[in-house]
């Protein structure tokens, strides 16, 4: 028997989780794997770039979770610094370019594909957005050229372009650094992956973190000095002097290979997948993280959501299903989570707008509360806010701005979500409940019987 | 039209809760509210009393949610210091002695009648227990009275009897007085809320915080000096001094009221309550709080579980029934956390015996992750231990005995349990994810796993 060729597109989370599955059920005479990386870097934290950068952890090495030495230990033929530059579907092969061997190519063949390319930050086609000293930081490559600038930089001012999470991220590490931060955000309010309100709520404890956040600015360009470099970044109003900039307005899929192959994109121009991983129409292409789009359990749709979590996920999944296992991947509720310096941030579900655009009619309540019985020291204030469907109760969201203990309070609403509850249901959970935890009404049944309260209000 | 009158016997949480639910729904010339409570103090937090003691949070006032006045500007006749001595359900009537007004006993109407008698400490029947020196803290009267001997003792030797609850709060709380303190446990293992194999995690970090634990430990009485204070505690091996005796044993409903009345109660000694928290048989009579029993989502049997998370959702019920709405308390799953110093301790659902003895077969994974990152500053040690059932995945309990970010980590498995959800079902959950806040596997998701795999390599 010839063994099977499994070809890996992608050496992070998600591929080599594949890889490494794959290899767990099937052995070297049965499957052969090859995985092709283009950076230096593989099976690593991206979630961990800021922290690296802001001093707070070691890098790089404390970021790579399994170095390509391991993996090649088991069996694993890992091809750092090689770019996968074509899928050639009906001959069962990909093209790869070795960039440190003078970028010579070469062919593949596979029995079994799977893809894992990941994203790339957006940056905006913009005069001087691609000038040295403007940085994105989407794998520890960008991390450590972002650190390198800012060893080599003699000012200490920073400007942010967008207050997402790596927005927020990204300001507080360079706080860290010493840096005199501003933070550049085109909507009314940081963090829109909240309603604005609660991202009034980040704005204003940022204001007193001593970051500028500038709200409503739309980014025109990046100046450049005498040498070429970064020196400050135009809005339509102002001029923000800058020593580094900072590239955080998210991500988008990286399907360059698969849209050029013609495989199956959505909206958010991520990869489709079946529940098994697998794209759609293509029984022996899997993919999965970052490049993909996965099913939003409460609005029905999909969407582009990059975490490490998922990715990891979408690789068991893959690498059962190559390796003659079984497991799928049901899909994602919307849940996120960070900080900046001590403020924590935290949703699921759906926000006001995605709740309209799905079709939903429904009520909200917000409260706020303490993470901690009121009189139990270091009890902060948390604020709440849930969505609920009309009619039928059904929860369909959770924010949370608050201090200690905001932010995984997000996975009771998480785990709630998948289960389909309804606010009145949740308002009888059984939480832990003791003085140094909770108040004895934890913030999240406060809300959900304000909710359950709005729905009954609602009626019809 | 007359007023109807309720009667509501127990001035804490469940208690009061229902008299100010009622009254938000109910004006005073539709309904009448007179209340009885046999201490000082009502709508306190007995379970800050440990927090109080060790001197973190200012007592007692901080510790009452509301005050005797507050409630009676809202027109509750709230009598302190008064004690139910008899329930006449035939005349519809309870008999109240006034303790300030030299024992005054009376008769008081009721049409609808709220036993909210709470619980006491359970207090085993040995030579000198009742000894001046030996304190129970179930109500803040009992925490003055425990705070007066601190005062008084010139000695520094604390023992605690009972290594529950609140037998490990009341030690950290005694080791922040400046006390040595011993802790005598009849099981093998403190924390029998806990399995063993979970119970000595924290016997081990018991040890490491100073607190001697002295484990099969049976008391056989206390010592008293020449003017009959407590000076030592004995067991069947051992003496030890002890200037100051706190019982952390656990509790029993309070129901000698019930009791004497007939009413139904169950296996724990709490009375038996409908879905409203009506007092089975008994349409115009509701109980809640730690002296009724509450069904167990997972086992299907009634238990005493006594919570003030549990006994204000209780009255909120009892009081939207009493007023004429409709509320109802499913059951609970079992949910406690607790800490003793930094270690957090959690369980929900069912120990390996509460599930052998529910006739239920079943599969444990247990294993060891980090709160955090595993790169993250503050990553420590995290156990969670999972019950699933065999056969069909069904989660039945979780255990988490860990550092920070370990206790409220439960909620995770608490709403998982309510919804019904295997084991499997709980390795696809959308839970929160960055470096600070958890590993890309959170830990509840690693023994999720670990359990699935247990579950399937049973079988049947």
């Amino acid at each position: 028997m010839t063994a099977e060729r499994l070809v890996v597109v992608g050496g992070d989370a998600a591929g080599m989780a594949a890889a490494s599955q794959a290899r767990r059920l099937r052995k070297p005479d049965e499957l052969t794997i090859t995985a092709f990386e283009r950076s230096h870097f593989t099976s690593y934290s991206a979630c961990g770039i800021p922290y690296w950068v802001g001093g707070v952890v070691d890098g790089p090495d404390a970021l790579i979770a399994r170095t390509a030495e391991e993996h090649r230990s088991r069996d694993i033929d890992l091809r750092m610094r090689t770019e996968v530059t074509e899928l050639d579907l009906d001959r069962g092969r990909v093209r790869a370019r070795a960039l440190d061997d003078g970028g010579r190519e070469y062919w593949t063949g596979f029995d079994k594909l799977v893809l894992a390319t990941g994203a790339r930050p957006r940056r905006p086609d913009l005069p001087g957005i691609d000038a040295p000293g403007v940085h994105g930081v989407q794998n520890l490559d960008d991390g450590q050229a972002l650190l390198d600038t800012l060893e080599k930089s003699a000012g200490r001012r920073a400007v942010v372009v967008g207050a997402g999470y790596i927005g927020v991220e990204m300001a507080e590490a360079l706080i860290r650094r010493g840096y005199g931060v501003t933070v550049l955000e085109q909507s009314p309010q940081p963090m829109t992956t909240l309603d604005p309100d609660m991202g009034a709520l980040v704005h204003e404890a940022m204001c007193g973190m001593g970051i500028e956040t500038v709200r409503g600015a739309t980014v025109t360009g990046v100046l450049t000095d005498g040498g070429g470099r970064a020196r400050a970044v135009t809005t339509e109003d102002a001029e923000y002097p800058a020593d580094v900039v900072v590239l955080g307005m998210g991500v988008r899929p990286e399907t360059t290979l698969a849209a050029a192959a013609g495989l199956p994109l959505g909206d958010a121009g991520g990869l489709l997948t079946d529940l098994a991983m697998r794209v759609r129409g293509h029984d022996h292409i899997w993919a999965g993280g970052d490049c993909v789009e996965v099913l939003d359990l409460v609005s029905g749709r999909t969407r582009h959501i990059a975490l490490g979590t998922h990715a990891n996920k979408h690789g068991q999944v893959i690498g059962a299903n190559v390796g003659g296992g079984y497991a799928t991947f049901p899909g994602v509720v919307g849940t996120a989570v960070s900080k900046v310096c001590d403020l924590e941030i935290a949703r699921t579900g759906l926000l006001e707008r995605e709740a309209h655009a799905a079709g939903l009619r429904f009520v909200t309540a917000t409260i706020e509360a303490t993470g901690r019985a009121g009189y139990y020291p270091g009890a902060r204030p948390l604020h709440v806010k849930m969505l609920a469907e009309r009619r039928t109760g059904r929860l369909l969201g959770v924010q949370i701005v608050g201090h200690e203990g905001a932010g995984k309070r997000v996975d009771i609403a998480a785990v709630a979500l998948t289960a389909g509850m309804t606010v009145e249901q949740m308002t009888a959970l059984d939480l832990g409940y003791a003085p140094p935890f909770s108040p004895v009404w934890d913030p999240v049944l406060v809300a959900a019987r304000k909710a359950s309260g709005a729905v009954r209000a609602a009626g019809g």
